[in-house]
């Protein structure tokens, strides 16, 4: 029989909505107490589980979790670390296994993207190689919305919801200066291998003449020729013009505009920033007033302005992941399977990791309008429900949310220390 | 006696509650048709009303003045324009004027900042000179917060609410991947002149080791190798630290850091960013891996997060504007009034413009702490009630907020078109 714990880890970038999910894998797991003990979070992702850094999440009351349920980031630390494959790493496998062993851990619960999926899948195999009894489950979440299987990853649809909500905004403001001050207003936005977030800021463009005017998605090469003609003709035409650039766009020959030699006063190379490069040449072959925002982590972090929907997907994609790990599901995920767009309907089901993990879902071609510069009826009918509702967080006397930032009660450890390679 | 139509006029840039002020304005005046006729709304500002481009507001309805009531932007438009001097510029007074007869206007409001409050009361002397019966006053709008005689400006307490709980969330943000990813992240928010804002984001540090860690405020002179101490030492301490830097951020010299030469691939100098200049410090000097946010418009039309408190003060100044007009007042300004701190109490009095225009408010000194990096208990004390409560507009079924734009009615031109200097 599997131990009755449950060893839970986030992994890689954190969303608005990965605690909704974490929370819910608590409460779910306090509804059957008969099947399961203590839910134990990982400190730091999978480097606190092979440091047998473990939080003991007994101390959460229900209040805890339904605060913990509206709180951006990761409750318990995350990581951006990946595990080698069985052969190149056999050690931190078994060290894993040693782990959950120590703990009477039968059920581990690995929330992340891609590469999750991957390490869950192979936990889950090393296991059964070493013949302990384990139920290892990917849980999804990343605001890229890369993961294949699954219709959409939780995560996404906040940023969405904040990237259009802003780009709407900001359009506001241009437009109403425009006649004598700034005529184009830039955002950047993440997604450095995909545009998903870029074509769902999209979904503000209602009507002809809505912001934003142009999209700039890593899928199309930068043309500055035709950019630039785009942007004057929204100015002539509008009065001004908004345009949403992907961090990830670049150049003919594949070059991150972002990267494109940026030297600061102090002559070294800037970090990042895509918008101010393209800020710089709007400012060049055209002299309009341009000015220019960089998103960064905070649309990866506005629970403030979180997505109902997306909410309700988290939290669904954690209480499944229990109740298959309670059927005795192993080396699976659950998955937001979309029933219909239009009323929007969608389900919950379980699907191997084998077919998840060290695949990527693209932004697909007919999302993207001819010109390049917007997205499809088709990717309007994906996206719109994606970014559905509000999910307000409670806010305090003194006009800030009441996020959940509890001191973490760690587990006194059981084996010898070890350093992940 | 004056005559019974008002023109109102949107200046400078806008906020997220200068058309809760709008909207104050019209359903006060609809509140007195025995007093007052038609609200106008000067075009694109102050060179709307020079060139007699005026919408009239009748065709809003009541609904269409809640709807504008939580609409960021300025519905009419706003503009960058200051009239001259008496002396310099008489035919613009004149002329403006002329453009209040023919429309048989007997009250002007201008919602604006230190400009604006300059040109009211300039335009209340005009008409004197010119036997012309008018009131002319001032209503009060600016993120800045620098008006004087006023508590604070309707505008700044939204912009302080949206630093807060972004750089909250950021800060949850980095917080989680600190361990063994970003370990500094750096916000940077508006103030070209003044850190009101900055200082507002200060807010959210109510304990030790509480985000942001940093404030570079434009009045501190940036010293490279305090700061970098004072990152490390939070890093050290906190595992991460938060940066809020205001866009006038300068070095001992008064040089802007934003405009310390930064130049990209093409070879221009960017257009503004001290947010990645400061992260090039923290990658050169300290080697943390950092990322960085730039606000800018984002946080100055971001209704979807208003203070209620300052929605209350935009609507209040509105109001009172049209009641100081109907008692006969000319020259004035409305001006909040803080009567205490705990509990927040206030009113609107009436200020002459005289003593408003051409002051600036700045942060007191006593509002930063010794170091130079963070806010005191005086300056919370002032602050905190400015972010206080939440004013959410209402979002359609797909997700968006519901922000009023509608087909404006311009008025048809009785003079001569007339070219602004």
């Amino acid at each position: 029989m599997p131990g009755t714990n449950i060893l839970y880890a986030q992994s890689g970038g954190v969303t608005p909505v990965i605690n909704a999910t974490a929370a819910s894998v608590i409460e779910t797991a306090r509804e059957y107490p008969d099947d399961f003990g203590t839910v134990f979070g990982a400190a730091d992702g999978i480097i606190g589980a092979l440091e047998e850094r473990l939080i003991d999440t007994s101390s959460f009351s229900a209040d805890d979790l339904v605060a913990l349920g509206h709180t951006p980031g990761g409750v318990f630390g995350s990581c951006r670390y990946k595990l080698k494959s069985l052969d190149d790493n056999r050690r931190e496998y078994e060290r894993l296994v040693a782990v959950l062993d120590a703990h009477d851990i039968g059920t581990f619960l690995y929330n992340g993207g891609n590469d999750s999926a991957d390490t869950a899948y192979k936990i889950s195999r090393m296991a059964e190689e070493l013949g302990y009894p384990l139920r290892a489950l990917g849980v999804p979440k990343t605001i890229d919305n890369d993961l294949v299987v699954t219709d959409n990853c939780p995560g996404f649809g906040s940023v969405a919801k904040y990237v259009n909500v802003s780009i709407l905004e900001a359009s506001l403001d241009v437009m109403s200066m425009s006649s004598s001050s700034t005529k184009v207003f830039i955002m950047e936005v993440m997604g450095r291998h995909a545009g998903w977030i870029a074509a769902a800021a999209g979904l503000t463009r209602r009507g002809e003449g809505d912001p934003p005017q142009i999209i700039l998605f890593p899928e199309v090469s930068f043309d500055r020729e035709a950019f630039c003609k785009a942007v004057d003709r929204s100015v002539t035409t509008n009065g001004y013009c908004s345009v949403v650039v992907s961090e990830g766009a670049r150049d003919a020959e594949g070059t991150f505009l972002a990267d494109a030699g940026t030297t600061d006063a102090f002559g070294h190379k800037q970090l990042g920033g895509v918008a101010p490069v393209v800020a710089g040449i709007v400012g060049e072959d055209l002299g309009h007033k341009v000015h220019w925002a960089v998103c960064d982590y905070l649309q990866r972090s506005a629970r403030h302005i979180a997505s109902a929907t997306d909410v309700a997907h988290a939290r669904a994609v954690g209480r499944a992941a229990v109740e298959f790990a309670r059927a005795g599901q192993t080396g699976v995920m659950p998955v937001i399977r979309r029933i219909s767009d239009e009323p929007y309907e969608w389900t919950i089901a379980s699907a191997p990791l084998g077919d998840i993990a060290n695949h990527e879902k693209t932004l697909p071609a007919d999302y993207i309008s001819d010109d390049g510069f917007g997205i499809t009826e088709k990717a309007r009918r994906y996206l719109e429900p994606l970014v559905r509702g509000e999910d307000y967080p409670p806010y305090d006397e003194h006009g800030l949310p009441k996020y959940f930032r509890p001191t973490l009660h760690p587990v006194k450890p059981r084996l010898d220390p070890f350093t992940p390679a």
